[in-house]
């Protein structure tokens, strides 16, 4: 790309990029067999992944992209320039942008029991996939099906990840960077392959043993078991837990925004003119069916166990918290949100303190914004220029 | 109650009023008819309510306490010498402490819909009482039960009060005070009564129209209505939806807490030593089945149709707050917790900036500690200076 000193054509080059969207597309990488942390091994894994930018010939400028945990692979671009709206990352993903991908190949998979196997872009193998011994789902491991699916943790989708970036020849990567559950895969990358991570970028999401995480983790889920539906997880052919699953992502939602986002958002007004939430219980507030419906949409196309695997995922990340942050010697840029509930800055502030007596570089930078957590998905593009100085060291 | 110059007497004075303990006894307060904002008439409401101290003979000394959400008219003080714990705010109400009830006359009631009808200790009129009309539970009003329990309004509850007030022949109040929904009664309070209240104290409550608490009130709710046994609010007589009122308690008391509470509690540890987490959904933290286990014990005492009119009349609060705001012009000292993560520290900034501008008095003061919104109940000692300070003026 043209790199211009005066400022204003970088501006306007850089608005030429950004009408011309970023295609990509969704690719699928295969394993014959993996073996989980727990010991179970699964045939013909496969999860989807895309890329933006070109892998170099010493396939030296690799960048890897870990999702969150209602996401995808989808990290950056367009699958069709028809689509409304690019993948979560864009506004620092992209030709000219903070990861820049005319100097970057910068690439992301969906994750091992992925929350949404309805989504038609996404691939990946979990509790809702065929197991090929049987022909049937795996279902939902407990005392009744103990071929169901093995529990996985973060580190088992580092394991899958990695699989991924030796089939790519790539030996070495720039970065690995990530939201949420994805910043928990930064620090899992940097601590399980230091040599082969160069630097890491954390985003809304620290690496403490966190008995509270644990516990909200079980919130989430608790609609999802409470839905009659759900059946012990054996729902697979039958009517599954839209209700529950619907709640569920509801308090996700509520949980990683915060309260001046929802005033703002629905104001203290009721559902319908007239009907008085005074009256009656079925009058209710704007802002409750509004989440109500907003769960229910993406309910259609999620999965309720792959929910509670990934629940349980996330919970286990806390176990061997204080060893796993000893190990990460990479330079580290920490994006997080001040008003992030579900990792709170008290917390964040701690895991940089850890990482940074490793004798790693620490670099943290604060969002603005009344988004919360979500701030680290929304609001990246104010870190643009911290993103790509980390880059540039 | 003798004041002595000397500092050191006075701790062994107080140490020696703590070490006896101050008693009292819950009484009932009975309104022979009571007519809702909502415009239905009740015959026969009793609330339970107890005091502290004695009301002077022109009863110019009472001070009105107003409890929490899950909380009751038990303030301060014991029923018995024999009780392991006291009222909840016995730390600063008692004789020579920061509301010294050899002065004052400290008096606090059960609310209507009451989370708790089946405590022993509590008197409280909402659906699981006995309509006079039918000799059976009014029940949760809804399309097949328009005789069920209206629904009520913080107004509603401070109505009561007000006719209790009437009744001990006290025309004003030196103080009102309560912590989260008893801080929103004292906003009430001052707003409708402004020639009764001399001051007011909300603790841990701010009095903004919070789109976001109304759909947290709504997710504290959600489990209850997921219980198939809640039976859309028809289960007296038979077996109430404990499962979900557990869950409901156990979303109110992470949410009113911290996760670094909860992690100094109980830690990253599995329930049961050798039952790992990660080989099994049934094998769960600590920190999970101790929360459920809380929840469970509270659920017993507790009914799960009044905790959805307590959400209701939590929810109805934010309607015409900028109005209710506006009227408020009695001295205030405002209490918070900066970790609060059900009334935030900037809605509690903005609450005591709009009274502030309305010419009256206010004061701010932050507690220190990691329970979070508990805090305003457990950490208030700390506070006990700005208190009488307040009391003083």
């Amino acid at each position: 790309m043209l790199r211009l000193v005066c400022g204003l054509f970088v501006v306007a080059l850089v608005g030429s990029a950004q009408a011309q969207d970023l295609i990509t597309k969704k690719q699928v990488f295969e394993l014959p067999s993996f073996t989980t942390q727990s010991g179970r091994t699964l045939k013909t894994v496969k999860v989807g992944w895309e890329s933006y930018g070109t892998l170099n010939a010493d396939k030296s400028n690799a960048i890897l992209i870990c999702h969150f945990f209602s996401g995808t692979g989808h990290a950056a671009g367009k699958y069709a320039e028809a689509e409304k709206v690019p993948g979560y990352w864009d506004a620092i993903i992209g030709p000219g942008k903070a990861i820049d991908t005319a100097k970057y190949f910068v690439f992301s998979s969906d994750t091992l029991v992925n929350l949404s196997p309805g989504d038609p872009n996404v691939t990946t193998t979990g509790p809702a996939s065929i197991d090929p011994d049987t022909g049937k789902p795996y279902g939902y491991l407990n005392e009744k099906n103990d071929k169901g699916f093995p529990i996985v943790s973060i580190r088992d989708f580092i394991e899958v990840q990695k699989k991924l970036v030796d089939s790519l020849g790539i030996r070495k990567l720039v970065m690995v960077a990530g939201a949420s559950m994805g910043g928990l895969q930064t620090y899992e990358w940097a601590a399980a392959y230091p040599d082969m991570v160069s630097r890491i970028m954390p985003v809304i999401a620290s690496a403490e043993a966190d008995a509270g995480l644990i516990d909200w983790l079980d919130i989430w889920a608790m609609p999802i078991r409470l839905d009659p539906k759900w059946n012990g997880g054996d729902y697979y052919g039958k009517e599954p837990p839209l209700v529950g699953l619907a709640q569920a992502l509801k308090i996700v939602t509520l949980h990683a925004q915060t309260n001046a986002w929802a005033t703002g958002a629905f104001g203290v007004k009721w559902t319908k003119d007239g009907d008085s939430p005074a009256t009656s219980f079925s009058n209710r507030y704007l802002v409750e069916t509004a989440l109500d419906n907003a769960g229910a949409g993406r309910a259609k196309t999620s999965d309720a166990n792959s929910f509670l695997y990934l629940v349980r995922a996330n919970q286990l990340f806390a176990e061997r918290a204080a060893e796993r942050l000893k190990a990460i010697k990479a330079p580290t840029l920490i994006i997080y949100s001040p008003l992030d509930q579900v990792f709170a800055a008290d917390s964040v502030k701690r895991t940089a303190e850890a990482i940074a007596a490793n004798g790693a570089a620490v670099d943290v930078v604060a969002l603005q914004g009344n988004r919360g957590h979500l701030d680290g998905v929304l609001s990246m593009k104010q870190a643009e220029k911290a993103i790509a100085g980390f880059l540039a060291k």
